[in-house]
C-alpha cells in the first residue's frame, strides 16, 4: 500500500481547485490579463496595513484573545448596524482566519460522518469540497437559468432535496459565480423551509455589499429573528482588498461563543493580533474604499457584458450582485479545453464552469474586479477570440 | 430544541482549554508573573518584523501559493538539513496557519468518524480536543513516573492500546508538559510499532531545538526511512517568539504535497504572503536568536527546580526538553483549586495538571521560559507560599 492509499478517503479524495489547475496554466505568461481569481489588481490601502505595521512595531506578537480582539468584534458590530441596521454585540462575532475557515468551523460545527447538506449550484467549488473533507456530502439544488440569461432559485427545489440526513442548507448571496442575489421573499422562503425541517442555515453573504443599483443585497438579517438557527460567515478580502490577508470572521447567536471558540483554539488557535489591527481600521476607516470600489466594479460589470453581448455569441445580462460574469459562448461546450485555449489564443484567464459543479459545465467565470482599462482590453480580446471562431 | 443542543456533538462538546480558564481568573491581576502559556516575553526579533513589514510596503497582499511561497519552503528545506543532517527538498513541506493548524490537518488527512488515535498522556490538552471535533477518539497512553521525578515511555503500553480501529500514533518530544525526551532507541521502538500495524506517526517535535545539554532532541528523522508513514508538525512559534504569528509547517512525503496542498485549499486556503517573508528571515537568520533562548531557558530551569526542590515539598527532576516544568506538590491533590489560590496568594500564575488529561491531575504546568529574574522572583513566591501551607 503507497502512502497516499492509506490516507484517509476524505481527504486523499479531495479535489484539486479546477480554477487552480487553468491558473497554473497560463501563471507569467506575458501580457496575460488573469480574470480567473476573486481579487481585484489593488493592494491593500495604506490607511489599514499602517495599522498592521504599527502594531508589529509595537511588539503585539503574543498569544490573543480565540475570538478576536475586542476592538475588532465591537468594529464588527458597529460595521453590521451602518450597514444592516438594527443594533449588534460584539459577543455576535468570532474573528477567523479567513472566509474559508469561517466555512469550515460553520461546517464543523453543524454536520459531520453521514450527513448532508445542501447547497446551490453552480457554487464556489471549496464550499463542496470541505463538506466532503468534514465527512459530509453536499447535495447540488441547481439554480435555473432564465431564458434573459439570469438566475432564480426556486425554494421548492430545495425543500425536495431534503432527506433524513439533512443538517443545513448553504447559502451564499449574492452567489459566486453565478450573480444571482436573493431577494427578499426567497430568503424567507428559504428561512421557512429551514424552521420546517429544523436546519440551520449557512450563510455566506460576503459580496453583500458588492450590489448594483442598490446599497446592499437582501440578507437573511432581514427576514430572521435572533433565535434562528443561522451561523453568517464572513471575509474581509473583498471588501478592503484584502485577500492575502487571510482574515474572516462569524456572525453567531451569542449564546455559541464557546463553542465557537473552542472550534478556533483546536484549529488555529487565532488570528495575529497584529493584522486584527489592520481590520480595526477596514471596518471603521473603509467605507468609503469600499464605495468606490464597488461604484467601479460596477463600471467593469457594464463594460464586459456590453463587449460580450455585442459579439452575439454570447447569453449574459448584468449580474445583480458579486463581481463575476458567469456566461456561455454559443457553440463552445468543452470549456476546460476553451479556457486553456483563451490563455494561449487570446491571453485572457478565464475560469471554467466546469470547476463550479452542477450546471456550470457549459460556462465560464470572469472576475470583472479590475482596473476598468483592464476590463475593456480583456473583453475585447475576448471578443476577437470569440468572433474569430 | 436551543441552539446550542442542535450543534453537532463533537463540536459542543469540546472542552474548554482548562488552561485558559484559570488564565482567566488572573487576567490583568497587577503584578502577577504568568507562567501558565507556552510563550516567551520577548517580542519577536526586529529582523523577522522588518521583512514583514517590508513585503506588506511593497504590496505583496494577494492570494498566494497554498503551499507556501518558494522561498519559504526552500528556507524550511535548509533549516532541516542544517539542524537534523542529511538533505531535504522544498516539496518536503507545506506552510500552515499555525502548529495547531498543521496537527489539525494531519488529523484530517489520517483519521476521522470512528478511528482511534494513540497518544501519550499527559499531553497537550489541543491534541485530543482536535482529536475529538474530527469525530475520532484519542486514546492516552500514560508515560510513566520514575521515583526521581521524571518520566519514561514503554513502548509496550503503546502497542497494547492498539485496537483494529487505530490509525495513527501521536508522538509528542520533548513533551508539553512533562519534558519527557524520547531517546533514540524509545523512538526506534515507536516506529516499529508503527510499521508493524501499519500506522501513521504524526510526530509533533516542535521543542526538538529546546533541548539542554544537547544540540537537539532525537528525532523520527534520525530512525526512519523516506516512506514511512510519518507527518511532521511544526511551528515558527516556539524557536522564534512568534507566537501571535499563526504560521507552522509541516514536513511529508512529497507524494502527498497535493493532497495537503488540498487541505490547505480548503480550510484556510493559505498563509499571508507578507508574514511569509518574516518567516524566511526566521529560518536564514533566526540561529542565533535561537541558540540565545535556549540558552537562556536552561538557566531559567535551573533555577525554578532548584528554588522548588530546596522546599522539601517538591519532587522534579530537570526536564532534558521543551521549556515546562511538571511538577507535584505534597500535600496538594486538587491543583485546579491550587493553581486559583496561587493566583490570589502567590501572584504566580501556573496551569492545573487537570487541563493535561490522564496522569496530570495532581500536577502544575510552569513554564519557565521567561526573563531569569522573573522566574527566580516567581520561583521565591512559589516557594513561600508551599512553606507556607
Amino acid at each position: 500500500m503507497n502512502l497516499i492509499q492509506s490516507l484517509r478517503p476524505e481527504a486523499r479524495q479531495a479535489p484539486e481547485s479546477g480554477i487552480v489547475a487553468v491558473a497554473n496554466h497560463g501563471r507569467g505568461k506575458p501580457g496575460l490579463i488573469p480574470l480567473w481569481a476573486g481579487e481585484s489588481d489593488l493592494t491593500t490601502p495604506d490607511f489599514i496595513s499602517q495599522k498592521t505595521i504599527a502594531a508589529l512595531q509595537a511588539g503585539e506578537t503574543f498569544y490573543t484573545w480565540q475570538r478576536g480582539i475586542p476592538e475588532l468584534r465591537q468594529a464588527l458590530a458597529d460595521y453590521h448596524a451602518r450597514h444592516f441596521g438594527g443594533s449588534f454585540r460584539p459577543d455576535e462575532f468570532i474573528v477567523t482566519g479567513s472566509g474559508m475557515q469561517s466555512i469550515q468551523m460553520a461546517l464543523d460545527a453543524v454536520a459531520g460522518h453521514g450527513d448532508e447538506v445542501i447547497y446551490l449550484s453552480p457554487a464556489w467549488p471549496n464550499f463542496p469540497a470541505a463538506v466532503g473533507i468534514a465527512g459530509a456530502t453536499g447535495v447540488a439544488v441547481p439554480l435555473e437559468r432564465t431564458t434573459q440569461g439570469g438566475w432564480v432559485c426556486d425554494p421548492g427545489a430545495i425543500e425536495a432535496a431534503i432527506t433524513p440526513r439533512t443538517r443545513a442548507l448553504f447559502v451564499n448571496t449574492p452567489s459566486n459565480p453565478t450573480g444571482w442575489t436573493a431577494d427578499r421573499e426567497t430568503l424567507a422562503a428559504i428561512l421557512a423551509i429551514a424552521r420546517r425541517h429544523d436546519l440551520w442555515i449557512v450563510a455566506d453573504e460576503i459580496y453583500a455589499l458588492f450590489c448594483y443599483g442598490a446599497n446592499r443585497a437582501p440578507s437573511f438579517l432581514d427576514v430572521a429573528d435572533p433565535e434562528d438557527r443561522i451561523i453568517y460567515v464572513n471575509t474581509f478580502s473583498k471588501n478592503w482588498a484584502m485577500t492575502g490577508w487571510r482574515m474572516g470572521w462569524l456572525k453567531i447567536h451569542p449564546s455559541l461563543q464557546q463553542v465557537f471558540e473552542n472550534l478556533v483554539q483546536y484549529s488555529t488557535s487565532g488570528v495575529p493580533q497584529f493584522l486584527q489591527r489592520g481590520g480595526v481600521a477596514a471596518l471603521e476607516e473603509g467605507d468609503d474604499f469600499l464605495a468606490g470600489q464597488v461604484e467601479q466594479a460596477g463600471r467593469c460589470r457594464d463594460a464586459l457584458v456590453d463587449r460580450l453581448v455585442a459579439t452575439g455569441r454570447v447569453r449574459a445580462v448584468p449580474p445583480q450582485g458579486a463581481f463575476y460574469l458567469f456566461f456561455e459562448i454559443e457553440g463552445v461546450t468543452d470549456t476546460r479545453a476553451a479556457a486553456i485555449s483563451i490563455v494561449d489564443e487570446a491571453n485572457v484567464g478565464l475560469a471554467p464552469g466546469t470547476a463550479f459543479g452542477p450546471g456550470g459545465e457549459g460556462f465560464f467565470r470572469a472576475c470583472f474586479h479590475r482596473r476598468l482599462d483592464l476590463i475593456e482590453e480583456a473583453a475585447d480580446r475576448l471578443a476577437g477570440w470569440i468572433s474569430a471562431r
